[in-house]
């Protein structure tokens, strides 16, 4: 047995005990006579003492050779310490130690293993095993765990089913780009790793199993922003027997249980909004409500003035910006440099100040009289000393870059407290949007999604108006679930393969074992997913995922741990019936 | 609400009470003026009643028009059932009807959804998710979930942290084949699929969490035996600070509790053999020990007489069959048949009668006398009325055949119960076993596994003789679970290499990382994996592993439901540099 207690509990009540240990040497300090060392493992640090006058010679002086994260094993005697540190639960007591093992040495660490390190995100990436030694990462792994035991005993309570759904699949060309798996087996074919479970938990419910639920990897070769990764988790559900309402409930009840478990933090009921109005509130589908600064659309009071820029727009919309009128010119420019970077994109911005006194000052005087500006600031809401910020254009793009500009001052003006969960449903998104690119209706959720019944005359006619039975569940500015009530009779699946672009044969080829399991007594369903990576940075209080994933991936989908991916030899090339053909 | 309960839980409590229920169409009885209808879903089966008498005319016709596996709602009343069926839950009660939705029809199923079908192995591969509605398929995959809530919630109140490991890795050219997948963004370049989370697991120990699991897919590209997937799924565990009598005891208690959770079984301290035990009593590595017939070797006893196929043998090894004297002399040929089938490969078997009254009747009376039999009866253990059955020549292919024999024998005398449980440690494999094809030692484990440190100068003379740090848990003939100690330090993992014929570049390319890792304080590790798959399998009472996984692929790697692998277009190969190359 390596050791008789971890580094983690060890208090005044074991004081005298013999104890072994086993851990890495956090540090060491020698004052010549007495060597310190601070032997830390998961479970926290234990301070070691090595006395000249009490350790025997041959220990005292291996002691002094030892560096940082060396593995070593000690026995010796709990003794109470002699200056006592109340921030460490081990903070009363020190190891006397008697024995000393040096069970592994190690070389000095590319970086030091301490909460704030000197490594950069490279480094810690190539070396993520020390990475993962440090507390911020190790804590965010032991959480991440945590949540999903949270998940599983709920579900699993709620009498859903974790079912394995299959890892080699088929490759759709629907939605974002499949990673392949050439066959050997079956020469020149090749399964598709799945982006979602989706077709399979469809097929679950058409098997009766009524409840379902996996956390499972999922897997999309996109292009990678910082914080995507190209494998990724979802807690993937669905039910059968179910409407809208009924889904919404179980998972409104999950989410307030991991918020109730994980951050002891008590929720009502969620707020819930369309997308229309999220749209028109907020220009985003996923708004943090966190905090307000709602749009006020200004069509009515600022067109039909001298003002060209506003009377050639399809909206003039702007927010109030908390005390913002304090802003200097600088400032202010400084706002509308943001607004202008080809991320956001605007032309320009106009600004109201709303001063003491309840007058206002604006960059457009020279169009607009105290009385207009007055309306712009009922419209917006701006109180005196805020800031009325207003873009105007083409109406989409323009509450998209309200948006980014309203997402930018909360997080500049400290209104996103990562401490504080704001839940939110949005309700009832478009069944189909429009692609620029490829000039046709896409399916905004995924072509399984079923249209609302009211709307589907508007398939021929408004496409763009149809709304789906689609929800997201909003937690701080981000989507961490989505789902929708989905088709469950071929012929209504095959009309929306139809008003998707695909022909009969390509739907056939693709999807055809879904159409034949719906003419064998397919129950009405509808599921959600969660993405699971964010759930846990969210609930953790992180922004970025990738302290809360053990060995991620860096921007080019490279592990630089384990170097991969890699060369494949010719042999295996030819066994798998491929060929590497570089443009 | 599609309703208000299930149909699995109504009885003689709910009577009077009005229900709604939704499900499947088990089956319709119509009497003219009654008809019943089974309505079926995950939790039990309902029966409905419609009556001329007191069902609304338009209600009664539809009843008239169901059909199996049709999905429909209905509303009812609770009423006392007038013939009782005590062996249902519900069958006090019945459903008498007021409203009929009929929420999707469906065709005539192509197999028929019972207990017992009259579907083939081909056909409900087709159509799983119709196999998914009969009991033994959803049975199989509820218990595979509590199995795995089980496994989870004993593993983390034990410390231990499931982390997800990558699946996105990188091939390495030691064991099964890799699958590989071509990546985009690295033009040229393929990751691999884990056949094992092996060496994320110890980097995981070095990174200093202490106690891993995690219940991970696994993928290995082999031609597929009849009860093999190419993905499967594992308990893959791992500990820090430990030596194999810690992870057997940790491993054997969560045995112990799913055998006592899920079985209600309890089992005492399980036995432990060593692999050259196991392999001398019972010629297998995974012996099934529910029942005797141990070999005896009779080489002593049964060379340096005149029968020259002993002498001439490396081993003559038999077994007693209990109460086989009294097999007819075509049995006793059809189990010589039965040896020599090209599956086994024995050229002969020597038999010896045990007769009542102490005499014996053999196939060798020629070379053996009375004396020399009883010599072989003390031998293998044989009693009155038992059988002896010898097979001799090459050592470890004589024990393998004669193991192959004990196990269909077992089977035949019907010892192999599926109720009774013997779980069985076999500990101290090889390190190394000589593969003939490529003429050099492979890893018997894999190149991280510990040399028994007293066994190490043995690499240089005897390498076969060296043994492991290497536990296999074996239960009821199949092994469940396998795992070892590792090498901690590089300079031992770099002479591993080097004896498995790796050179020193090799190995660099493919596991500098693991040995880098070492030389910053690995701590000493080891563990184990359990093939869940099967574990859940046995558990369940089950020789085959395809019911207990939902959508299982067929013998040449094909999901014959979504009609998987399958070609993938120009533009797809193009963008992830590859071509078909058929032969």
């Amino acid at each position: 047995m390596y050791r008789s207690h971890n580094c983690g509990e060890l208090n005044a009540s074991h004081i005298s005990q013999e104890v072994t240990l086993a851990g890495w040497v956090q540090k060491t300090r020698n004052k010549g006579f007495l060597i310190w060392a601070d032997l830390r493992d998961r479970y926290g640090i234990t301070q070691l003492i090595f006395d000249e006058a009490r350790t025997q010679k041959e220990v005292f002086e291996l002691a002094a050779t030892l560096g940082r994260e060396f593995v070593i094993q000690v026995k010796g005697t709990v003794i109470e310490r002699e200056s006592k540190n109340p921030n460490m639960a081990t903070g009363e007591i020190e190891i006397l130690v008697k024995e000393l093992t040096i069970l592994n040495a190690s070389q000095i660490p590319p970086f030091t293993i301490e909460d704030e390190t000197d490594g950069g995100e490279d480094i810690r990436m190539k070396y993520r095993y020390l990475d993962i030694r440090r507390n911020p990462v190790k804590n965010s792994l032991l959480f991440r765990h945590k949540v999903a035991m949270e998940v599983r005993n709920y579900l699993s309570g709620q009498g859903f089913i974790e079912v394995e759904t299959p890892v080699l699949i088929k490759s759709t060309p629907e939605g974002a780009r499949d990673f392949v798996v050439p066959s050997r087996m079956n020469e020149g074919q090749f399964y598709a790793l799945p982006q979602s479970p989706q077709t399979f938990k469809q097929l679950l419910m058409v098997g009766g199993m009524d409840k379902y639920f996996q956390i499972v990897k999922c897997f999309r070769d996109e292009d990678l922003r910082a914080d995507r990764q190209p494998e990724f988790t979802q807690i993937d559900c669905e039910m059968a027997f179910v409407e809208q309402e009924d889904i919404i409930q179980i998972f409104e009840g999950l989410t307030r249980h991991l918020l109730k478990e994980l951050k002891g933090i008590e929720v009502s009921a969620f707020p819930r909004m369309t997308y229309d109005e999220a749209m028109k509130k907020y220009g985003n589908d996923k708004p943090d409500i966190r905090f307000g600064m709602e749009f006020g659309e200004l069509n009515e009071v600022a067109q039909h003035k001298d003002f060209g820029v506003f009377n050639s727009s399809e909206l003039v919309v702007g927010i109030a910006v908390p005390g913002g009128a304090a802003y200097t010119r600088k400032e202010i420019d400084g706002l509308i440099d943001w607004v202008k970077r080809p991320q956001v994109g605007a032309s320009g911005m106009v600004y109201v100040k709303c001063e003491e006194g309840g007058t206002y000052k604006s960059s457009v005087d020279k169009f607009y009289d105290q009385e207009d500006l007055k309306k712009w600031a009922e419209a917006t809401g701006a109180k005196e000393g805020d800031l009325i910020l207003v873009l105007s254009g083409d109406e989409f793009k323009t509450r998209t870059r309200l948006s980014a500009l309203r997402m930018e001052l909360a997080t500049r003006l400290g209104l996103r407290k990562p401490e504080e969960f704001a839940p939110l449903w949005v309700v009832d998104f478009p069944l189909l949007e429009w692609d620029e690119e490829t000039e046709r209706f896409h399916a905004m959720h995924h072509p399984f999604t079923s249209p609302k019944p009211n709307d589907i005359p508007l398939l021929e006619t408004e496409p763009a108006k149809v709304r789906a039975n689609a929800y997201d569940l909003v937690l701080n500015g981000n989507e961490i679930g989505g789902g929708s009530i989905r088709i469950h009779d071929k012929a209504t699946q095959q009309l929306m393969f139809k008003y998707l672009g695909f022909t009969e044969e390509q739907a056939k080829a693709q999807f055809g074992f879904l159409m034949d399991a719906f003419q064998y007594g397919a129950p009405p369903h509808g599921g959600l997913a969660f993405g699971f990576d964010r759930l846990v940075a969210i609930l953790g209080g992180q922004e970025t995922i990738r302290d809360f994933i053990a060995f991620p991936k860096n921007n080019s989908g490279r592990d630089v741990m384990i170097d991969a991916p890699s060369t494949i030899d010719d042999a295996q090339l030819k066994e798998l019936s491929i060929k590497v053909n570089l443009a």
